[in-house]
């Protein structure tokens, strides 16, 4: 059994985006910009942004972070995001999720100027992704297939068995698996709540894409020997003994599903760092600007 | 074995959408209006066109023909779909494809304005179907959904194996199997030229939806008692006994596969018409004008 050391690989990604950077810088240009629009004070999305503000350090991005209280409006958010739309100084940005009830989501994605959107969220981005045509890819399904890239797994005419259709991973990422080249090529089977058969058909994969925010959910039984399993899943589960008062649970039994595995990603330090070193991947091609001029 | 009439269903259809383009003139609304451009003299294309405008006539729809040679140039016809993108008197337009190769067909695609995309194939609706918003769903799949739901074929939980991973078949049809509702709540397996064991995999789908292009690929033994077959092939196969010199032929064996089935669509005659039927419904919503406006 191998690990996947997606914290590994997400600073090798990291480094060589700066190391591009520092061409860029070189050749004259300014620094990539990516910008953060956090709205309130969940736990999670605090984390998640810090991370990615650190991330942009280490890229040699400049980063800039919004924040505005949970009962911001929808229409100031919206001029927030106009006004980055319209912002020559700022190449990328996000707008982090979820947002208070109040404030419709689709509205906020679809607001921001597909250029700039460097989650791939915005329909036009999900187009063109699932057409095959350049685009941001949503950053998680695109961690997920650099992973497999670098440790050279193979997925040509391989089952993948996708667990959870999301619009941010399930549907994407069986998206990316199904198209061709590599990472991708792979047969791919999508199963959800509604399937009945959920662990006979794990049985039958080569790969596993378990994205279902269900702790432990895929078990040792539900994988053949030689398996790759990639665990999306970072539910946080009350633990006492932890200083933060939870720990972070993946969708995988990772202690007796990884001696039967020929690769496993562990939670975390799996596709976490990846999602993130995926977005600034993004922000670099964002910079760059060349990336819908086909 | 029951056979799907795909023809007798989309003169349903057809007489349902005159009925509400009735309303609509009752209304002192004007008649919904579809545009076809045809290049060249294709065969298959002409047949296509013809049939567009036969089914505009019998909705009560206007439709008009923009007719080109082979030798139009990309910038004369980027220059037609930029005029048919502002005339307010046309609702919505197709560009028949294929193109003429010195054109670049997604370049045409992406130029039509995607509110009057009713083919539904510029990255906006494919994008929005993906996600699950309002749009128009491309033609096929859509006739495809249309023919399970009249049938009332059960599909939830069930495994629907899709043959094919076109972005005018394949893919959306397994997205749109996978979402939510009804027809959809499928397990879905997209199957490909990659895909080392399609007949075993074939072998478990409750549905199989056949769009290879590769007559009678699918034969009796890949095909489960009591299965559902949607056959979307209609590749043209030289027949001298024929008047038009050929005769369309299915992904599927019909004769043989027929027998096993519970349902099954026969081409022509299954989701040919359908197809045509689901563009009629695209351009009345076009007409109808509230698609985007959530």
């Amino acid at each position: 059994m191998q690990l996947i050391d997606g914290k590994k690989i997400s600073q090798q990604l990291k480094e060589e985006i700066a190391a591009q950077v520092e061409t860029m810088i070189a050749a004259g240009r300014r620094r990539p910009h990516l910008a953060a629009v956090l709205v309130g004070h969940d736990g999670g999305s605090e984390t998640y942004v810090a991370n990615k503000v650190k991330a942009c350090e280490a890229c040699g991005f400049t980063s800039t972070l919004i924040r505005r209280e949970a009962d911001v409006t929808e229409d100031e958010l919206l001029s927030i995001v106009h006004s980055l739309n319209n912002d020559p100084e700022v190449d990328g940005f996000i707008v982090q999720l979820p947002l208070p009830k109040h404030i419709s989501e689709q509205k906020v994605i679809e607001a921001i100027d597909y250029r700039k959107d460097v989650d791939g969220f915005h329909p036009i981005n999900v187009g063109r992704q699932s057409i095959g045509l350049p685009c941001f890819h949503s950053a998680t399904p695109a961690g997920i297939l650099e992973l497999l890239a670098r440790y050279e797994i193979p997925t040509k005419g391989k089952h993948c068995v996708v667990l959870g259709r999301s619009n941010i991973v399930g549907k994407p990422v069986a998206t990316l698996m199904m198209q061709k080249g590599y990472p991708g090529n792979a047969t791919v089977t999508v199963c959800h709540s509604a399937t009945p058969n959920i662990k006979e058909i794990c049985r039958s994969a080569d790969i596993i894409i378990a994205a279902l925010g269900q702790p432990g959910f895929v078990t040792a039984d539900m994988v053949k020997d030689g398996a790759t399993i990639i665990d999306v899943g970072t539910t946080r589960v009350p633990d006492a003994s932890k200083k933060s008062g939870f720990r972070l649970c993946g969708d995988v039994d990772f202690e007796n599903v990884a001696p039967k595995c020929a690769y496993i990603t562990p939670v975390p330090g799996g596709v976490g760092p990846m999602t993130i070193a995926s977005l600034m991947k993004n922000t670099l091609l964002a910079a760059d600007g060349n990336l819908f001029n086909d």
